[in-house]
């Protein structure tokens, strides 16, 4: 479950609570194209930002209407309490696998992070995916760090945020992490520009933002690592740069790959939760041309 | 309501709820020591962490043990529809004013918290402060927005993060960001280590943590530099310099200040909310001295 394509489906939201029949079309669109997991309650569905009420109907939802695909869904939140809980509803909803990020308001200090993962995972019924997201967690883990929680029960995965352009360099740094970590344990990339680079360099899997929206093209890419075709999915990486150059110039791929589901007519406008906004104006434009164009689906 | 010193409390809580008796005994304290304003639900007072219901409980307590002394809320959350909500709830209570930092998970954009300030404040019906707190938000805000923002209704204050050591440098900070800010918009300094250089450059205010558990010390400092008596204020000040380096070597101030009110006896421990640890182990012990060697009171 924790290899291959994991795709990170948006929950389409408005100020007035969830848009379910959008939800269950973009899963829908995964179960077609046949991805190899599905990520829901990610960073890129938004689970930071609701309920958990609101959390226990999507991660239902997705397990319904998923069929044989392996669901894996977000447990965190600032609370272990409500970590705790989140992780007994998406049990009781079927999930395959959870992920969970160190989410924070009060940057955590590592030992902090241990305990929350050691309380997380003595609960758990199963396999998680530990979430190193620097960017929206404000932690960074230690290699070290990550050779400790690894050892905990039910850990089966990380996801790593991108990995050096340079193949020798990302091909070290995925082996300096898993000369840290039991051979069980898979490791995925994430930052959807590196994932050729973090597949040809090793990784096991790619849990990916544009996998989401476009589950086609990005397993075109994850295919041809798959193969050993190093040169094609670098290829096919490459042809998506000026994709990855919106990422970079407007906050990330969340407010893109909203802007593109929207584009594409598979959510209402808008999908993000207040104060968020998607991709408007000038780039919104860049971006519907380079759907076009780039033949993205 | 926004000058002199707000001193910010502590939310007494456990892995089963809020330790109600507690807080009410914090609140107590901060009403005989007689300070200018008290900041509930801070960064200090935890407001990430809880619920709705429990914010709303924790403001309406607030409210009911402050006597005559103005209460300011903080209300920020990570959905624009929830602030608004906390907004209510905490009007309803009869706050005098209000705090809000453009809290994150995806950091923002400039443009998406001018509209999160631009929608709480037309809606607001009591003062707010702006709360520029980078090491929680993940956001950074340019003197130019602050302008922007300072021009919206209701807005009465902006709590600033730490001031330059040198005093010349310190003032002229808070000069640049006055240039652009209307006249009745004060300016209050944080970080408390910095708040004596703040109040001597010109600050109206010191949104202050250890106000919040030992307001006789915060107050001396505030009244010293109040009074123009500026070598008094930073010799204050540089007494308290061995819990500054706590501070900074513990990961800021919250996991001080909780270990200093459990080691009070104010409040039971554990007093956060886990996976959040108060100070523990040697910084504890060296706390202990320092609380009765500098007599903090």
């Amino acid at each position: 479950m924790f290899s291959g394509l994991s795709a990170f489906p948006l929950t389409p939201m408005n100020e007035s609570g969830l848009d379910e029949a959008a939800f269950v079309r973009l899963i829908g669109r995964l179960v077609t194209a046949n991805v190899d997991s599905i990520g829901v309650l990610g960073s890129t569905g938004n689970y930071a930002y609701l309920t958990m009420a609101e959390r226990a109907r999507v991660v239902r939802l997705a397990v319904e209407h998923a069929g044989i695909i392996p669901v894996v869904v977000g447990i965190g939140a600032l609370r272990t309490c409500d970590v705790l809980a989140l992780a007994e509803d998406a049990e009781a909803a079927g999930v395959s696998g959870v992920l969970m990020a160190p989410m924070s308001y009060q940057k955590l200090r590592p030992e902090e992070v241990f305990g929350l993962y050691e309380a997380v995972t003595h609960a758990l019924l199963v396999p998680l995916c530990v979430y190193d997201n620097p960017g929206t967690t404000q932690f960074v883990f230690s290699d070290e760090l990550h050779g400790k929680i690894a050892q905990l029960p039910n850990v089966a995965s990380i996801k790593i945020p991108g990995v050096p352009e340079d193949p020798v360099a990302a091909r070290s740094r995925v082996e300096r992490l898993r000369a840290q970590i039991p051979l069980h344990v898979t490791v995925g990339v994430s930052g959807d520009g590196y994932a050729a680079n973090g597949l040809n360099a090793g990784c096991d899997a790619w849990y990916s933002v544009i996998g989401g929206v476009f589950p086609v093209t990005a397993l075109a890419i994850t295919r041809a690592a798959q193969a050993g075709n190093t040169k094609e999915a670098i290829r096919l990486s490459e042809r998506l740069k000026p994709l990855w150059q919106l990422f970079s110039e407007y906050g990330g791929s969340l407010r893109v790959v909203a802007a593109a589901a929207e584009l594409q007519g598979l959510v209402e406008h808008p999908c993000l939760p207040l104060p968020l906004k998607a991709l408007g104006g000038e780039g919104r434009r860049r971006l519907g041309g380079l759907i076009d164009e780039l033949d993205l689906s």
